[in-house]
């Protein structure tokens, strides 16, 4: 059993809140135990200036943020540049996201998921992404009811869980307590039918077996069933 | 009466959800309607590098934030350089609190203020001085039974609201709606023996009159002394 | 009586240098005693970018800035960003300003004021709007003899003066010494017939009450009679 | 067999030219086929700043840069600010060098690895990773001749290649024509011994099996094994 | 004779208004002809920090600005960053200032020298230069009366003209619409005693003979010799 | 003769290897002794932004970079904001290149050239700007190949060097030990029938003679003379 008294293979609770704000049409609070993500999804009707005129595709991007006094010791705002690790998750979002959307069936539209930390305790990018799919799911089910759009665009529901190694042991859902002391430390993000969207596993000062990273996989596969059920 | 139903003097209802947050010693949810701003103080025990050697003074700074979909059409992040706006409400709130707190008594250390809105309908930069002065007390209190403070610092308490002229009427606690098409818009900061902090009062393509300036002060400080009430 | 001589409700000497740069087609010297600004007006045929397509209104805006050696210790130039303070006093200048001119009148033109202060002796805001207002009224003239404006824009004369507490004391027009030891420092801007544009008074490290806030109205009001009598 | 000729799980010629310019203790092209990277290693006799005081522990950390000419069309300098692409990359290949050396062994020191790629035909970043190896080896066996390091923090060989799906096949070091139609693409690093230092496989509009990414490590194992056989 | 109506090695009425500001000590209002730059010397008593530590030579330094309105159409402040035209006139001023001054005599001090443009008629680099140099001395003389500096560490006094060729004649001390037609443009910075400091000479859009440039030089000489003698 | 054994009008081995790189249709890598530079030239099919819109003219510009590990201490890559000794380079590359082409032939279209130094020792600036030339020509000449150009807007070769005072001689093409003690260092461009394009000489900390000027003069056109019979 590990030190919070979880199960190799256990997730924390977890919890989601839809319509926590009034102006997003999409907007979730996520909570994986302690950790705590508002994410939030609005719409522009244009499609991102970088994409090709002739194009009549959508794009679904995401922002992510942690609030300074979120973590155990206040950290900096983002104000005059944007670090490396936000940079590397918000890209791992809006990836996510776009696998489980036909972006030609979305339209010349832009869809941007905001996910802003309000307690962080581990796990903030998978919370993100997960939330970030129901803030989706949302927003696309208002523009189908204001009759925007007739088709729905998503294609298959996807869920992330972190996974790693702990003391030698494969767990899943660390929190930041485990983050800290991860010999591995990976993001996997999986659709409903176990189809394999992200596979990011890490090894920060050591290495680890290809067995291992097996069971790091089957571990994920079920805590994301787990989730998608809660959708 | 006022479109929102709301008498010219009367504000909306106030809450502050104390300790918020897990790790910020000093966290208040700070609602004024639909209003809502998480405020959270933080400490760090050395005093602002600007400050004098010799100083043995302490100091309390503020940082506010709209979060993206905080507002009714989504606001970027200022992640590359902070607005005029912002800054100007970031100084309101640092001054506001600093003009209630003993920085010689407060000793060598500096408390951070954040302000992160989560729900913009109008009055934000008043709610946030309002969370603040809570947030401050909290860490305060912490401080000081953690035996690290011996003497209060606080010297009286504080609280803010807005006021204006809307539709040609001197109104309190405007929302987003009335602060749109406000004649004059003001921000008041009183103690609360009814002296004045901070008295700002603009008239954005206008003008009023000595007589109307009376009056803002009055609605307000009534105002202020109910908010003060609530701490 | 002051430190330096003044009474309490006495402005320094004040002199304004019309036409004072051969280019630009406003442009003057404002002097409120050691205080030095050269304040210029230039315009632009077209509105801002911000501006709704739809408008044909015009706008004016204002840049302030100090020379680095204009003050006691040499300042930063600000070169890689721009400091609350001076985004605040820009603000203040432009807001000022526009509340004297029919936008509509105006037309489809921005005119821009560049305040520069060439030597800083406290004041240098209100400085600024005093000149701001000349070299205003001085492009409109311009432009009403090119044959490019046919009605004059203008609504009212405004003007603006500092005003505060130092020393217990109620005054008007704080030099740099006044400024670094007031209790309150207060800047107001009226127009000619004594209506109020701005009025924004702070305690920095203490508090006021209503009585001197109606005080520093008092004198700032005849202050601000006296300099619209010069213009 | 492939468009461009080879077997799915066929690398390009691979060269590595060592000792390529004069200054850089270690410095070496490397080629992937038409891929050309020159990774320079150099070394300063400090530990990075924000390394705890007490810490006896030297860093290795990495920069990446596309030279403007070196794609396919024209790409901008990086001069104001640097890409998530790029700190990503980055990243990637200072947490994988790291994995390799012993970074109490190497001592207060910081060793920089510059890989700045001259022509980009897919496969940049893993080029850089063994690139990086060879220059970080040539720089310690410089510092060891030197006396300054007295024994090999060098833990295990490391090597790195990208693999991944084009056209419904698990294909190895895919050139550029490949990347740009890839469904998957992934980035390997493994040891001599077979352990995984990174295991990142990603879908763009898309999903992978299981069985599938079985396949990738498979594949890259195989052509890190050879890689490693030509240090 | 030219456009102006003066000869081809004329120069405009030049004039320098000593302790033009009351902070700085040292402060010149440079005029040649129309062209007005105010420069001013400030010193601090500590070298530069990329100072090598054991030397114990001083600095001069140089920045140079252009007010927005001194040009013919306003320019832009640059707030963000740096122009290349600006980088190299501050350079040029900072070298041919430290050119006449022994760094090891003026101690561990910084002088930094401030050019700002009031009003722009072409020069306005070689006129920050005579400035420079005037500003200079009186920083120098400055620091002699108080007894802080005991020897002169200035070597010789130096003066810049701008000479070119405007419609196929050599020509100095080229005004702003010569300076638009020019087909060559120099600044020549020399000594009392005829050396040479700076030697720069430039066709923008064409070419010229060693005839020309010797020609260039005798002109520029004179000139200068005419302005030292005015210090 | 010269610590590094050539005679003081001599220079240094010097190569270019043409179409150095397989994207850029003009690529060049230039040896003078051991400085490396490698010299692209691309083109986009627009003139730049800032050109008026009734011009049927093309431009040339230019961007410089030394790799971080191509000098004697690793210097810091310009990701930030670029410094004013790259942005000098830049300017005089560009200016210099622009001389030799007649821009309304060019037509409509950029030219950018890129100089990257793989080494440096001393006249990084002038390899780049004969690498520039000869990579001009190549773009030129594909255009031609491929019918966009009909005539040739190449007017006359250019080439540059380096010349400066070292221990009190006169010298060419100075490497890196020369230039760190050189009295005077100097940057001439000229044409093949010996027209000047640029002439720069600077004193930095010193002064010289008009007839050492000269001697730079007759030196630099030798060498120049040389350069552009290899082209």
């Amino acid at each position: 059993m590990r030190k919070n008294g979880r199960l190799n293979n256990e997730t924390r609770k977890i919890n989601f809140t839809r319509n926590y704000t009034k102006y997003a049409p999409g907007s979730v609070l996520v909570e994986f135990g302690d950790t705590k993500v508002l994410v939030c999804a609005t719409v522009e009707n244009v499609k991102p200036k970088w994409m090709d005129k002739s194009s009549t595709s959508g794009w679904v991007t995401a922002e992510y943020s942690l609030l300074p006094a979120s973590t155990n010791v206040r950290c900096t705002r983002e104000r005059t540049k944007v670090s490396g690790r936000t940079q590397e998750i918000q890209r791992l979002i809006g990836r996510s996201l776009r696998a489980c959307v036909d972006l030609e069936k979305l339209g010349e539209r832009t869809i941007t998921i905001d996910a802003d930390v309000i307690q962080a305790d581990g796990g903030t990018r998978v919370a993100s992404i997960c939330g970030g799919y129901i803030a989706l799911c949302d927003v696309i089910e208002k523009l189908r009811k204001d009759g925007e759009l007739i088709e729905n665009p998503i294609i298959e529901p996807i869920a992330a869980i972190s996974a790693g190694i702990v003391d030698g042991e494969v767990v899943v859902d660390l929190n930041y307590d485990e983050d800290c002391t991860a010999e591995v430390d990976g993001n996997i993000v999986l659709t409903k039918s176990g189809k394999i969207v992200e596979f990011q596993t890490t090894a920060e000062g050591g290495t680890f077996t290809k067995t291992e990273l097996d069971k790091i996989f089957e571990y994920a596969k079920n805590a994301i069933n787990q989730i998608i059920q809660m959708y």
